[in-house]
């Protein structure tokens, strides 16, 4: 773990560093996964088969799709205490996700010409959930509420099943977001079958969800034949803390992020090099008492950076450099700091927001830009799942008002049918 | 040319042949896009100036930028006609996407916990502008009135000076524009320089701008590095008609988008074959007037196609189906069937809406999802220049209500230390 001052002589280049963390070793898996992608145009459901039984090592036997059963029966075995989590999740995310619903607008001129947009729900939907170790039911609520809040008439679903098995919680959770239609197909070749449809999965138009680095780079391959949501890479955290946030609390949120994964990157800007210090040696503090302590260290020592800023307004100008995925604000003043956030997937304000509760329960997505491309991507969202077709509808008046300044600017362009399309109705 | 009826026994695969008319062969430019990509991402101006020698035919020596003298002088010595509808396009364009602009919001609950959605613009945004025989002063005001009403920081537009000569019309609209910042890069050049930065070319945030299929894919090879609009192949005309519409007009509406590309396709659903045919000879006696008639015929001849549906029911649904770029309804009842129109980049009501008044004027946005896209890419608008951040700011109450179904999502999901994020929290 490094810590940086922003008075430091090379403070500028070991930053840099962090801005451009995000470099993603895209050439190297790039021929893989664009074999794979090739292979399953080409074959269809053959070649999908062919790459489970090698990478989740099982037999496919035209067992590829989940059963309605298989949902109920891992739903019913759930404990109460689950239950209730999903049902409260549900309804939070749900009317989180209601509030990005846009509605379709017109507007009407003098003349009683008409300009609108209207919104429209993508047809059909494929959500792409990582399986094995991290089977992550929450990302399951996060990807199918806002497709089913957007309207979207057909939702699949596809999990890598290692072995042949789907992690229990997940179905359960498919239930209860009654999802009817699920395969059991992971990684670049879930997003080629998603993309291109094969003999079992109808080709969809949009594909979102989280990944590795395989699906991250197959979804940046299909991107132009379907829309994708986002291109993401490991999870991390961003805190900004002053000498009111606590030090056991900002090691544990920071330990909260590298516990998911070797890669991910815990960041801190802070004010005070003793407070960075306090907080690196609490964090070397709680690691042994984590079941996922091995992970979480390696994430630590090798991805972990705190920069010491000279005050708040530096602190937030670096935090913005960064443009994190999840940003805590653990200072009294949170709310303040707020106008001052330009870029940060999502933004948790003061000493009582864990980033923990935005990952389940709070509302937004948790499916967040990563990697600095908070700088351009946003959320997964309702937007995610509609697309906007323009309205226009004039008459005989505006052709007459507009068309001279319409013809004269077909003409300074050379395209002389364009022209006479207006020509024909002008003064008519 | 193709005429088909929807009561054809091959009905069904000739018109998946039309349905399926985008297939870009990317596979055969993908490789020369590639190296240009990597070429610029390691030599940077070195390499954009060879590309300009090869393609454009000029040498660079230090003069990528566009000054703000030439476009001033542009467009001084344009006619006050051309003044006059630049003008008037420009207030048209931007007062609809102002209609486009979206607010931050934010909700409160009863315990004080507040979710909110926060809009920013971003940072640096590049649009590419093609030149040459197509070059479009048109599809500036476009790309950049979106990007001015978002608000972005800067704004940089890369189009190709073939010879070293750029477009006066454009130009001229640059300084209407009030562009700061211009360059003589054109094709996958611009893309990558724009996407990675060069010595002269700062990294942008996100690119927009239509272009040719070396463009299309560069945009497909840097999205996730940067984010772009949408990938567009050639511009395509949807028509449905009735018994209602002028054949002339229709067979010049048609001509309209054949005129644009040999490979354009101008398509239309009618209900009657003998209308079919009349603006099929339509067609045919107005293309030796045209000025551009060698591209329109070719593409009459080669990409053309008319299909003949029971009803206007079906002809929507065909519609649909192909997913147009620009769709006109050139029937008595236009705004009735708008509802059932899913798939379409713009839609055109009625017999006095052109296809050309969008193109220039009309107000929304003329860079449109093209190939069936539609089904899932918006037109260009303010939306893809900003980005959003979910906000969350929960309390002491919120936790201690929302902290044990949080900490049994956590616990099932094997995430140790997410839970005791919470825990810390919970009922202290």
């Amino acid at each position: 773990m490094k810590i940086l001052k922003s008075t430091d002589a090379n403070f500028k280049a070991e930053f840099a560093k962090i801005v451009h963390r995000s470099d993603m070793d895209v050439e190297k898996v790039m021929p893989i996964v664009s074999n794979i992608i090739a292979e399953i145009r080409k074959e269809g459901n053959e070649a999908v088969a062919r790459h489970i039984a090698k990478f989740d090592k099982w037999e496919v036997n035209n067992n590829l799709a989940i059963s309605q059963e298989e949902m109920k029966n891992a739903y019913e075995i759930l404990s109460q205490n689950l239950k209730n989590a999903l049902k409260i999740a549900y309804e939070r995310i749900f009317n989180y996700h209601e509030k990005q619903l846009e509605k379709s607008w017109m507007t009407f001129e003098k003349n009683g010409s008409m300009l609108g947009q209207k919104i429209t729900p993508v047809d059909r939907a494929g959500l792409y959930i990582p399986g094995g170790k991290a089977a992550y039911p929450s990302s399951l609520l996060m990807n199918t509420i806002p497709a089913i809040v957007a309207g979207v008439g057909e939702i699949c679903v596809c999990t890598p099943a290692v072995g042949g098995v789907v992690n229990e919680l997940l179905l359960a959770a498919m239930h209860v977001l009654g999802i009817k239609e699920a395969y059991k197909i992971g990684g670049a070749s879930a997003i080629a079958a998603m993309a291109y449809g094969t003999q079992s999965v109808k080709k969809v138009d949009v594909i979102t969800g989280p990944g590795n680095i395989f699906v991250a780079t197959a979804k940046r391959l299909v991107f132009g034949d379907v829309n994708v949501d986002m291109i993401a890479g490991p999870s991390e955290i961003g805190v900004i803390a002053d000498e009111s946030a606590d030090i056991h609390n900002t090691a544990v949120d920071l330990l909260s992020q590298a516990e998911h994964d070797e890669i991910a990157s815990a960041l801190m800007v802070c004010v005070s090099e003793e407070f960075a210090k306090a907080v690196k040696n609490e964090i070397y503090e709680i690691l042994p008492t984590l079941k996922r302590e091995n992970i979480a260290r390696k994430s630590i020592e090798n991805k972990a950076a705190f920069v010491v800023a000279k005050d708040l307004n530096e602190a937030v100008d670096l935090m913005n450099e960064l443009a994190v995925e999840h940003l805590e604000i653990a200072t009294d003043n949170a709310y303040e700091l707020l106008p001052k956030i330009k870029h940060a997937g999502a933004i948790f304000l003061g000493h009582f927001t864990p980033e923990a509760m935005g990952d389940y329960l709070a509302g937004p997505n948790h499916t967040l830009p990563t990697g600095g491309s908070a700088r351009f991507f946003s959320p997964l969202g309702v937007y995610n799942f509609i697309k906007r077709s323009s309205i226009i509808s004039l008459n005989k008046t505006a052709i007459d008002e507009l068309g001279e300044a319409c013809m004269a600017l077909a003409d300074a362009e050379g395209l002389g049918a364009h022209k006479l399309s207006v020509k024909i109705r002008y003064k008519k």
